[in-house]
């Protein structure tokens, strides 16, 4: 049970995914006749990753984004991969320092989440309009 | 096989919870007949999360619960996110620095633990009493 | 369907294993006539750890691990944990930033991972010859 879908990202951010991903739960769990089991994302890029963290107030996201950006700063004089860009190096590092695959138990065809928990495609670079994401059901 | 426990926190810090998941499995693998897989743990928190690391020595643990304050630490006047205390944005950085969910192999019904490693409920904030954290076992 | 690899690593740095995962999910995929599910690799140490990242280009993995390696220096007087030298408590910290346990999606027998990713086993200690994997094959 996998499927395949694309997120329109665009700008550099958390963008909530949460929606898509309960979608394609919804529709695999029909096809199947599965019901409780494991929702696994991985995301097939270097320089996007994946995040499951607040998803009510927005100056939570923001803190963590401005975090991120001032602990991996883009010109470090320490790169040398800089062909592609002053986005590109931090990007494949505040990739390393979240995560490229999540789980998550699902009961009754719904993610179990917790109340303020919410699933996220981190956008790491600038000028990037799709991200592509493999979701795997297993019972 | 999902399974919700519940497990006292109430400071902050690394709270190992090996045997806990250790009883759970076994309970798991009785009632299904399944006694080789993947056993993953997702907890349902965004200020508490999870950390397989080593449990032998105290000081090892007690150096990472330093290292990480140190690197987040309270009263950053960059947090905007601040209404619920001097602890809560810390926690959630921490929760996105370290692991959401983890999956442990398990054969003959243990989990495939090395001989060092441990798994850890992380308590970033202090005053909460309890968390939940769900089990999925699969072949 | 768990497997137990070793790996050489020898030196510190991060060692590509992408093409031992490969030839273990094909191993396993003809022994099960499984040929699509999740591929789960877990590893048992506290001072070694698994990275999903480019493999194209060696700069990027040099400054990854350049940049790892300052953020987490040696000798650092905070450190208690000492015993073993000075590059344990350092590669127990980077284990807890990057990941014990990584899951890729396979399709038609082959890992779905992007153009540019590669599957990294981190050795953060100098001197550790081998390192040991567990695979886990799931439908």
């Amino acid at each position: 049970m996998i499927q395949q879908i694309s997120i329109k990202t665009g700008t550099r951010g958390l963008h909530e995914i949460t929606d898509e991903l309960s979608a394609g739960l919804n529709e695999a769990c029909r096809a199947s006749g599965i019901d409780a089991g494991l929702c696994t994302v991985f995301i097939p890029h270097t320089s996007a990753s994946l995040l499951i963290q607040e998803n009510a107030d927005p100056s939570c996201r923001r803190d963590l984004e401005r975090w991120l950006h001032r602990l991996v700063p883009e010109n470090d004089p320490m790169y040398t991969h800089t062909q592609e860009g002053p986005d590109d190096m931090p990007s494949h590092i505040k990739s390393m320092l979240t995560a490229t695959t999540v789980s998550v138990p699902f009961v009754d065809g719904r993610l179990a989440l917790g109340t303020w928990q919410g699933i996220f495609l981190w956008e790491h670079r600038t000028g990037v309009e799709r991200r592509r994401l493999f979701i795997h059901i297993g019972a």
